[in-house]
């Protein structure tokens, strides 16, 4: 069985990051996605605060750790305007993106695109773009940091 | 020496109260007032869940707990609109007033006639309408419960 | 109805004070009994730090808070000796009272008198010496702040 | 450089295994050494519980968790039937065992062999046999979960 390859992300509006970011160019890396909204209480309790931990743990190992603003309700209290004073108060320092709004109904395009559940949500890429994890809710710190560990060590694969 | 009278709130909007609250129309009962931002981390951790808790903890009692959101900065990230999302998504329940806008300055008219220094900040007014608390930050369950306890065991005064 | 009275404590051995307490001593004074054994994790992590916290939060008020040591499973394992460096390691101050041994079975003097039910018990005696709270297990810190508080409130009835 | 072999533990008395457990035997498997003292706060709230996670987290995996009670003070206070009810209270499932005295001052032999600094301390052994890690105090949930999914990423030694 293969896994699923990670789907691009589409993103309308980039934080924390000089120039927009896709998953192409980082293969090769391991990449952890943060899908959160600013008023979901499980990720401002926990999903985003490990993400930056996550974030500040290996700053010199091959992984990228990504947030995605994927918001499914409250469209208009969650602007843009409000995530970028959201990341200034929480002192987030990770590249967040906004999820493209998308055409039909309320979830956003990246969202449907990795069939999310809900916030937050953490899905784990290895080196080669394969999904490896794809956790809805609360993930437990030692076991998020065995998996990122154990990928992180897993050899960079020819690129084809 | 006696203590300062509390102000009235000047609120534009409430939030889980059928009609507006005067803290005159409260004399006689003890009031504890939340004062926070919705993008406050401080807040959001520590002082809103505890506002909640002591609302629940003394359902009986004379105690009327009233949040306000004093907004002082980020005017534009968290609108009343966004205010109603997060009360909905933090499953808060006590009446919540919108701090009238200042009309010079940033800071919102009920934050300058109380004199507070940012949020959270918890306010704590005797049935005589006097304020007997007036604290910025993280404030102590045990001792805040101990202050409660006692300003509701004193006799309510004769109305004047 | 009437609230009984709080039986006297059987201590066979007093820590951090220099003369053996009396409940009857006290009388006029709000008392906290914390039940615990040194082995009881609910203890450790909630029950004694409170107890140590409430010690630390009225230093001139009149409530006297004492631990009482009341092992009923494990003897051989929680000796005088053993609770001694226990108290010396978690820095506890408050007095604290090893709770007799029954003259047969297992459950100590005191823990029985009181028909504790277990550890953590929390028991609050008002100034007039009668038992106005009875708790087995965690205690939420805003709730025992305003039972003590509203206690200490009270005036202290005439002596008879 | 070469990393130090992980000395030999030197054991009295061994609790949750049905036989004595030998690090030599162990070589191919990453090891988890957890050295506490049943008295130290820092062990009881954090490393112990830690340890025990780890325990149950890699169940299939060649992780092994020893906890080690390495007694330095306080020894009339944490004698080994202390120590039984602690695990059974505490429910503990990872092998544990009683560190030997030594034979001049307060030491014993296993504490000083890895010159630890105090309790908790944490010593991770590569599958090669050889120290990858020794940390005294709070270990980071996330980034312990790093080292040991990395630890286990990498592959078995041939053995000489």
């Amino acid at each position: 069985m293969t896994l699923p390859l990670a789907p691009e992300l589409a993103v309308a509006e980039w934080f924390n990051t000089p120039t927009p970011i896709s998953l192409t160019e980082l293969r090769g890396r391991v990449v952890m996605l943060h899908a959160f909204q600013m008023l979901c209480p499980g990720c401002v309790a926990h999903g985003t605060p490990q993400a930056q931990r996550a974030h500040n743990l290996f700053p010199n190992a091959d992984l990228t750790v990504i947030g995605v603003h994927t918001v499914f309700e409250h469209h208009a209290a969650m602007t843009p305007v409000s995530l970028e004073a959201f990341i200034h108060e929480y002192r987030l320092t990770f590249p967040i993106g906004v999820d493209q709004q998308g055409e039909d109904g309320p979830i956003p395009v990246t969202m449907r695109r990795y069939e999310m559940r809900g916030t937050p949500t953490t899905i784990v890429i290895g080196r080669d773009g394969r999904i490896r994890h794809h956790g809805f809710g609360r993930e437990d710190d030692l076991a998020l940091g065995a998996m990122l560990g154990s990928l992180l060590a897993e050899p960079t694969p020819a690129l084809a």
